[in-house]
């Protein structure tokens, strides 16, 4: 897997956005610790997704790949493939659930993107994209349970290392496990003695789970605000990797995730969605004790609705009115 | 002038963020242009203001700096002086009025200075803050209207051009005019042909009837949400470099703001405020025409209360549903 990300690293340079590293002297403030952001909502398409699809996409053969590709995703995923798909010049078809937020359907058929609902044909999502896959000739782009999936997603951190050196703590996002893996992955290669932390929607500790039982523990339909962590379960490949390099997994509940959002929105001035929240969730909450430490937050991405953040902004407003 | 940007430059560096230079591919591909954003938002307190405040309060002799600062500010001004001083270790008193957004209120205290009202004490807060000045020792630092307000002001273009090379055009939020004055100061040093334009509220269009008329005209309480640009006019330092320097003045109504501010957080994932997508305004609409043409987008600033984006982001949200 090293191997891997050494290679990852050199792929995606000149295609993935190096992100920007922030920080927050009112955070570090009330946590006591030395925050550094790894901001992959400013990456293209508005989260990490695209390293992954470009380093696994980048790798398929030429006369293979121009037949297209195809993925199931319930948002970044869909839009990742959808533009790497654009820069290659092939065809994109993306399997998606009606219910996915209305700016991420947008994105992604405004990256040239065809959509097709899972949900609405009677057949599941797996099932569908294979079928595509075989009848089209379309390579299935797997949206984490995939070794070059997340080494395209480890190069995230290994830039966030390079930028800031050696770190205590990195806390990460955790849906699929492709950005946890990989960045464990990546501390592993850049600072072995950093602690990576995963964090959860508590409606959606199906990770947390599998990390205490040893096994993939599955949740049907997970409720969450954090709709790319609705991920029913972790992969052979991700949590294999999670259990050999991670060292614990959190949860923390849907309000701390629209504070913390408010906090980014507010204060950091950055738009990010529920799930690129959790981390920095975790840690304004006290679920990880930070204080005197350097710690890396991942925030793995931007994408929501205008109406949606509307509501959310809406509701905290009163909330501290009520206060 | 030219010595001040350089001195500025210097002074600047460690203190104030180099922020990031942004792309969109999306706005690249609707209005046939090579846009680069400077990120002012992103800037340290929310705004470019820092480092003119940075630049200013530097040079005050240490014995006499000791004493204080005092500023008058609708609200972006007052922090960055805030931050400053409290970065010196040194007490500042901030006059505002009492419609200040409630968020920079907040900000303004929590970087630890006194907040005094002009509009409730029955006195114009120049005045009162020549008063206040003059009482307790403090030294006035001007929100736009001196050349190293303006100096400082200008190292965020400085740094745009150093990492994007040669523009055609560059867009500037306008309201007293030092990052505009300050931004056609750097173009005259780093990129002489690059014509500089600035933008500012449709109510709030002192500065563009100031620029055709030749000398300084005036408008009472401009009615804008771009609550950073309602300046009442230009000073003599500002307008004197906007006459020399500026190539045009362009005026974009609130409602423009708001679509702006909507492409922002959705797709650039910037939590930018009414005036910071001014230029981005601008540009989105067709009031430029930037067809061809490498285009730099000042961002100035991104600091808006979370009550009141949501009450914007859902009134656009319903016109959406409506069309």
């Amino acid at each position: 897997m090293v191997a891997r990300l050494i290679a990852a690293r050199e792929r995606v340079r000149g295609h993935a956005h190096r992100t920007p590293v922030m920080t927050s002297l009112t955070l570090d403030e009330r946590t006591g610790a030395r925050t550094a952001f790894k901001c992959e909502s400013l990456q293209r398409m508005g989260a990490f997704k695209f390293r992954g699809a470009y380093n696994t996409i980048a790798q398929i053969p030429e006369a293979v790949r121009a037949r297209g590709v195809v993925a199931f995703s319930s948002g970044n995923h869909a839009q990742a493939v959808a533009l790497v798909a654009q820069e290659f010049g092939i065809p994109a078809v993306i399997v998606m659930p009606s219910w996915a937020p209305q700016s991420k359907l947008d994105a992604t058929r405004g990256y040239g993107a065809e959509i097709v609902f899972y949900d609405q044909v009677g057949e599941d999502r797996d099932g569908l994209a294979e079928r595509l896959s075989r009848e089209r000739g379309l390579t299935l782009v797997p949206p984490f349970n995939h070794p070059e999936i997340v080494a395209g997603a480890a190069t995230a951190a290994d830039e966030l290392f390079e930028e800031v050196g050696d770190l205590d703590l990195l806390l990460v996002p955790l849906g699929g496990g492709g950005l946890l893996s990989g960045s464990a992955l990546a501390a592993r290669v850049r600072c072995p003695s950093c602690r990576v932390i995963g964090v959860e929607p508590e409606a959606g500790d199906d990770g947390a789970r599998s990390f205490r039982s040893g096994r993939l523990e599955r949740i049907e339909t997970p409720e969450t605000i954090a709709d790319g962590a609705r991920t029913q379960s972790l992969g052979p490949v991700t949590f294999e990797l999670i259990r050999r390099y991670v060292a614990d997994i959190v949860t923390v509940p849907d309000a701390e995730l629209i504070r913390a959002m408010a906090f980014a929105i507010e204060r950091m001035k950055l738009m990010v969605e529920p799930t690129g929240v959790l981390a920095l969730a975790a840690l304004m909450s006290g679920r990880v004790e930070a204080n005197g430490q350097r710690v890396g937050v991942m925030i793995s991405g931007g994408n929501a609705d205008v109406a949606q953040i509307a509501r959310w902004l809406a509701g905290l407003a009163d909330d501290r009115q009520l206060r």
